[in-house]
């Protein structure tokens, strides 16, 4: 390791600066996404395609049919297959769809959804090309009883393009319409915890109105059938709130805003503000609302920012969510769970940095659940489960954070509690905050944190209560029957004692019974 | 949230469509960046400008004299101020460097760098500009002797473009050449652990060869003088490795190896691959080495990449690493830190991925150190110190799973072990594996965390035979002063039993007093 290189100029390291693609940057860094090993690779292609079916299927009002393979090609090698019956793709969107980054419909609305990056599928078809060479293949109807498209798709990973390899007409091997994605990738198939089926049965859970047929490499198909045959209601796009938008971004938006005057914008850019609304933001900044919005500069933003701040507004609109709903919640458990004693809590919506999100908690007691491990966590983001991360994410800071003691779980410092219990958490917002591109982990904002809590203790509470209940049942049937078994003594000491007649004893024995019988009711 | 929203057609959603820019995706995502709380944000903004100094001084081969100043404007707005006395940037480059996302030097090359992303600065730059509304101010002068270059530059973040807002020519404040960078943003400034503070002491920790002048926003001036007069050796820029190439790379390398033969592609392209290995390779494959490579399509390219697998080549090179060595480890830990005992360890690189990388790791113990706190963890990557994240690091993870009781530290599971220590850790790689674009916590890939124990477990043993050597040694000093105390009465009782004159039991009293002394040196 010698110093004999020599110094390099300005000029020279001039020389070197260049582009890096988004899609150059994602390979090296593909462990950003989540595709950093085989087995987490195969999951994610799984959920990011599921996912896509589902917001389909939801936008087109579709009840979701929707069918999973995975097929083992190789050792390692593993094709998976999802098609749906959704609205299906036009054909012109499915290159760039497929093959780029960062191309999507969702990141610039602001409603909830499973998809938001505008990364996912791509991304997934990109680490199928990287380790086996193969391009992902797209069947899409997207009008019924016309012909189907199929494309070859690859991602010119230097330029974040994609590259039709074949595209032709085929027959749509289904009712109606939709899309079938293939994806051949390096994968590794799991069993349990972190399992395509842990990860199903968990999308079942949270979406009961999705019907899943599944075939894995190995082994029987799994049905999961829809338990609710009505769709969610449908969020609403909002408008930004003012609330949340930060001064550089208020500048380039009026920038941008080239014909429109000040009140004119306000209005329709945010949510919440109505014509005397903008008229008081205005004058508090000491600016005409008939003024030319783009011509608003410098120290003026900086005014019409702070007048924004000190002016009160309600909160955004929270139609712009879909909670799954605490009898839905209920309905999913009980299908799923064998337990004793079910609770759900949809907390009202609220704010984050101008974002509205919700909180709902799920939990189910005893039946056959273990009581001697940890109780099982399953984490949702806009009704998506997370599987991965577990230990970086808000709500399991949130979870550690409960007494769950004063509930009738057993709980070591910083580990999960213990008990027959199965508990869901699922944050519903219009912007989830990650800890990173894979979705994984919700980010430790405090107001989500706290929402969390508070639904944690609601469902805590209601178990605690029944856990109490059960145990001053279970004592009392206990003394109960403990009295039950020396009744033939007492009757047998009252004999000698008050020398009373066989059927006098008898009589009497009958009647503690029938006491006993009556405080068990 | 009623369903009155019509059914959306595949029509409708493909109209919704569009491609997003990676400054719109930062922007929403800045929390992947590390700027999404103002405390953090300040210190990312000092590191990324001074990891831009120390590289450019590098590779110039100028020693660095770094100037950081954080100036209050307002409450909660500081002006980060950063300048060197390096190359400087040639004009034409400045606007995209600081106002373009992933643009940069050294993504493409593969050596030991601490910036390696080509997003730190400009991110640093749109964090400022999105919460004042103000440009980076970039001065710089790449020629001695005559006039700098001045731009204020904005990003565009609708198009990932930089804006220039203002260019003129101005002296240049400084000797020789070097870049001046101040950014104003929303942040707080903040003491202790995370502060900026730290930061620059650990950054002098591992890179003692740099001079650091800081002027905080309040109190008195901080100066960190070099304590080593020579720059590390260069790190020499490597070729891929073939081992750590995935099949689909190698799909899109021979397909634009257009004129190349296979046999020269792969000696070109890779490191370790002599022309003679080159012949072994293609005839594995059922190749000729004279094919033209971007003929070498489909299964064929399968059948090249298994060749390589069961060809037999040598490690990659090591000189693209930059380690800062035992020696050097040493001198920085004696010149901050009032310790006992120092040692240090930097272990043979090694590979992850077909990536090289190394471990070192430094220790102190002792001295004016608390001894009943844990243990102070400083990590480093490439030379940079991580301040943040600490538990999802993989140097966490690895120093976790040591056992430090065996070494003379105290332990409960699952904390760091307590103790009057400081432990320095730091991972170099030409690639580091990065748990999010943040930079804070290196991924968990095995062998990394192997290497990591390997090197703590060499310092701990160290630690562990000084810990016991001063143990003893306190021990026998006690037992001696305790039996000195006693001389005195043993001199005594002697007197009596032997029937000693007055100057015999002096004597005596002497020469036990000398053995004593004896024993101890």
């Amino acid at each position: 390791m010698g110093k004999e290189q020599p110094a390099v100029t300005a000029q020279a390291l001039a020389l070197r600066q260049r582009e890096i693609s988004v899609s150059e940057f994602f390979t090296k860094n593909r462990h950003l996404l989540g595709f950093d090993n085989p087995g987490r690779a195969l999951l994610a292609t799984v959920k990011e395609a599921v996912d896509n079916s589902l917001d389909a299927c939801q936008e087109a009002h579709i009840l979701p049919d929707v069918f999973v393979e995975v097929r083992q090609i190789e050792e390692s090698r593993f094709r998976v297959i999802v098609q749906d019956n959704g609205p299906g793709i036009v054909r012109q969107q499915i290159p760039k769809i497929f093959g780029k980054l960062l191309y999507g419909s969702k990141f610039h609305t602001l409603k909830q959804s499973r998809g938001q990056q505008g990364i996912g599928i791509s991304a997934a078809g990109m680490y199928g090309q990287l380790t086996t060479g193969k391009p992902v293949s797209i069947t899409s109807c997207s009008r019924p009883g016309r012909p189907a498209h199929y494309y070859e798709i690859q991602l010119d990973t230097e330029r974040n393009q994609p590259i039709v390899l074949k595209e032709a007409e085929v027959e749509w091997k289904g009712e109606g319409c939709g899309t079938r994605v293939e994806i051949e990738l390096e994968g590794r198939y799991q069993k349990g915890r972190h399992s395509v089926d842990a990860y199903l049965q968990q999308t079942a859970l949270a979406n009961p109105h999705v019907d899943i047929h599944y075939l894995p490499p190995k082994g029987d198909p799994m049905r999961l059938p829809r338990v609710v045959d009505a769709l969610p209601p449908d969020p609403r796009e909002i408008k930004p709130h003012p609330y949340g938008v930060e001064l550089g971004l208020l500048q380039g938006m009026l920038k941008a805003a080239k014909g429109q005057r000040l009140s004119g914008f306000l209005c329709g850019s945010f949510s919440r503000v109505s014509r005397a609304t903008a008229f008081e933001i205005s004058s508090r900044a000491g600016l005409k609302p008939e003024a030319k919005a783009h011509l608003v500069l410098g120290e003026e933003v900086e005014r019409l920012f702070r007048a924004i701040g000190q002016t009160k507004l309600m909160a955004p609109p929270t139609n712009c969510l879909s909670p799954i709903g605490e009898e839905i919640i209920l309905q999913s458990l009980r299908q799923q769970i064998q337990a004793d004693f079910f609770t759900a809590r949809t907390r009202p919506p609220v704010v984050y940095r101008g974002n509205p999100f919700l909180v709902e908690v799920g939990l189910a007691y005893g039946g056959s659940l273990p009581a001697d491990e940890p109780i099982a966590l399953h984490r949702f983001a806009n009704r998506v489960p997370l599987l991965f991360q577990q230990a970086a994410c808000a709500i399991t800071d949130a979870v550690l954070r409960i007494d769950w003691k004063a509930y009738g779980l057993s709980q070591s410092r910083g580990a999960l509690p213990g008990g027959p219990a199965v508990l869901l958490v699922h944050v519903a917002s219009v912007w989830v905050p990650f800890t990173s591109e894979s979705k994984e982990a919700i980010a430790d904002y405090e107001e989500i944190v706290r929402e969390i809590r508070l639904a944690l203790q609601d469902c805590g509470r209601q178990m605690g209560r029944f856990v109490q209940r059960r145990k001053r049942e279970v004592d009392a049937e206990r003394k109960r029957s403990y009295i039950e078994k020396y009744i033939p003594y007492i009757g047998e000491a009252l004999q000698e004692i008050l020398d009373l007649r066989a059927d006098r004893r008898s009589l009497l024995e009958e009647n503690l019974k029938n006491m006993l019988e009556r405080s068990r009711s």
